[in-house]
């Protein structure tokens, strides 16, 4: 978006990798990373150092344009809505070479680009394990039996339409993929957001809870502990979910996301929500729901979906999403060109339960700031924290500690390094870290 | 959805005016209305009554179909995800006749197929003066001066690049049209809930506070009591805004909505967001604010928007939505076919704070009980309220009744038509009344 104040071509504020990066991006049609490099260009000083006086006039206001004119399009008569043609470059995007197949692979979120908590569903983060598919809803089944019968009295197949007639909750929750910012732990410092931290998504989720469905089957939860969750793609995602978690009313099965039915990428007509639990767990295309008396053991537990420790074990069963934030606004790839007034802006969450707080630092970590934080305030959902910064021009490294109302404290790269190894692959809840270089360049840095 | 325990066609379900709605919406491609019948229909009896059992056997899980077998889609490397095919009947739709053109006209949010609070951005409801318009956000302005230099210290001109790197807010607000249900003041008993009520909205939206930019320009509060809000498109649409409104905080200049960008029907690239204010004063395409020490009085708040009174007299400045709510499932045009269990769902709303309790009748009135109202509940923001409900099979009148936190009652048709009589267009929030016929249709019914 040009300006007066501002070069009109990107390479003019990027160099090296910075130019490297507009121009892969550019190749994918992308605009969103000049532009917030633009914006963020423009966020020096006080508004008034910058907004122009009225009397410098503006063309939208002295010479009418076509708009303020002319009659515009009429109301939708049929039809979804859609962006700005403007916006086209607000985009999930995958990562080629990240995965030897399309369908068995990601497409993330584009979190730089984002405002609030709600994630459109246009630009939900895309996690496939065997491709994704339109299911016919009037022909999809969900099946509910027990391992062994004496641990479900009545095993039941409920159509879509049977289920959505039972009673239902809407709740807010994130979900998060196991690996996102798996690339971290190897100090592969990617570039962006949308790549660290872009298997990430929020939405208002609908549908019935599993407790109700259980207690028509006649579940006999003394005994049944376990439930088997399984997938009607290709894939068989199979997963184990603890019973607790089902009596505690927060499981459900939804049909609705976002006030509308959930979209195809993510299992329409059905899914399971487990709020807090990594999004492998969050089973799409529902089928079955199996009861049983001890764990299952998938290959999506045992074999995948582990962290791989310093001495060669298996941590297993890690399935809780751990208290993590990440600054989006200024963030890789974006660019500062003044000194003065930023509004630093971010996302913070906790599988456990409420985000507390939130403290951001602009000096690596030799002073922190508190953070205020966005209402509502929800469990197991994202929170926008936000926070004043002047910039002085030079150096400086920015990262955000969240703490949950557990009181967990998100670590630092450092000290979960310590614990796990750096050869993990899933649950990297580290402190992010951004470098903004004196060139107002913001790059994503790894401090070992 | 057909289903085992129903008879495929609508036409079995609905007689007279049903048939003919079904053939109309059938006629724009519509579904869900159908599909709705259906849902409700098995909503009879306890879930374990139409559940079919495991036994019975599923052609999902014992004969894999492709779905389960083959290689699905791949992730998105670009483009904007769509819903599901089988969901392209829910959609905005306008009211043929209700305006002479379809630029200066509406198009309803179909929200008896809706959950929770969100509105989809592409289902959000449409109200255009002079039609909309995608405008290249980096020409647009925002110039901010006041009626006379004394009131205004510095009048400014703000880019959007310099709007965006601001100090922001986000917040959900319900937004609603000030005639919204109007056509329920004339007895005209519309079908559904998409056109009774289909001219409200919920979304997140995210900006800078007006206090912020007012500060910036020095604005005199103690002179200057009143805002002047123009948008840039050919209605050049005015409106009048009370200074204590922004003092108060509340209102901001959004460029976000549900996470994203403004969509072009709604204003992009910049709006203005007055909670718990009727629609036509979030200027859309907002270009200048001026202050001044009186109202302006305007066309589109001394001719439009105001409502005539039985003396003949016309009531102005009632620009506040007062509380209201509407029960959504089941709704006109829904049908059901069995007695038994039903979870009767809507919304509830109020322009002066939070919902405080909604109280739901199925017996026009002679019993009510308070309903469970979904968390979370925000001030000037949608609730969804639920309540189980066992219909016996014989005729009920279902009513909404909301009340809010400042103690005030959604009023009944006849207490609404005692003060303000019938003549009205505007402002209409009184209680609505669906009559469940013994075949089970759902009908729209005014109470005189």
């Amino acid at each position: 978006m040009p300006s007066g104040r501002l070069r009109p071509a990107p390479e003019n504020f990027l160099d090296g990798d910075g130019i490297r990066a507009v121009v892969d991006e550019a190749k994918q049609g992308r605009r969103d990373f000049v532009r917030h490099a633009f914006a963020a260009a423009l966020a020096g000083g006080a508004a008034a150092a910058t907004a122009q006086p009225a009397s410098a006039g503006d063309p939208n206001i002295l010479n009418l344009p076509e708009h303020s004119q002319g009659l515009g399009q009429p109301v939708a008569a049929e039809g979804y809505g859609k962006p700005s043609k403007y916006e086209a470059n607000v985009q999930r995007r995958p990562s080629p070479g990240l995965t030897q197949t399309t369908q068995a692979s990601v497409s993330f979120a584009p979190l730089q680009s984002l405002f609030g908590i709600v994630t459109p569903s246009g630009l939900h983060f895309e996690r496939h394990h065997q491709g994704w598919w339109d299911i016919d809803p009037s022909k999809h089944r969900l099946m509910i039996n027990g391992s062994d019968d004496s641990l479900l009295k009545k095993p039941l197949v409920f159509t879509m339409d049977e289920l959505m007639r039972l009673p239902s909750v809407s709740r807010f929750h994130f979900i998060e993929c196991g690996a996102n910012t798996g690339m971290e732990w190897g100090n592969v410092a990617v570039p962006t957001c949308q790549y660290t931290h872009g298997m990430l998504s929020c939405s208002e989720f609908t549908g019935v809870p599993l407790r109700v469905l259980f207690d028509l089957c006649g579940v006999d939860y003394k005994r049944a502990r376990y439930v088997l969750a399984e997938g009607a793609d290709g894939s068989s995602m199979t997963r184990t979910v603890p019973m607790e978690l089902v009596e505690s009313g927060e499981v459900f099965v939804a049909y609705g996301q976002n006030g509308e039915m959930l979209r195809p990428e993510q299992g329409y007509p059905l899914r399971l929500v487990v709020p807090g639990v990594q999004g492998v767990s969050w089973v799409k295309y529902l089928r079955r729901l199996e009861v049983g008396d001890q764990p299952y053991g998938t290959k999506d537990e045992t074999v995948h979906y582990i962290d791989l420790m310093p001495g060669g074990l298996h941590r297993q069963y890690t399935s809780t999403q751990e208290c993590k934030s990440v600054v989006t606004t200024p963030s890789g790839g974006q660019v500062l060109l003044d000194k003065g007034y930023y509004q630093i802006s971010g996302l913070a969450w906790s599988g456990r339960g409420k985000v507390k707080r939130v403290d951001v630092t602009t000096d690596g970590g030799r002073n922190w700031r508190t953070a205020r934080l966005q209402d509502p305030v929800m469990s197991k959902c994202l929170t926008r924290f936000t926070l004043d910064w002047q910039w002085d021009g030079k150096p400086a490294l920015i990262q955000s500690r969240a703490m949950d109302e557990t009181g967990y404290v998100q670590p630092s790269t450092r000290q979960l390094r310590a614990v796990r190894g750096t050869r993990s692959i899933y649950h990297n809840n580290a402190i992010q870290s951004w470098l903004v270089e004196e060139s107002g360049e913001v790059r994503n840095v790894q401090l070992s």
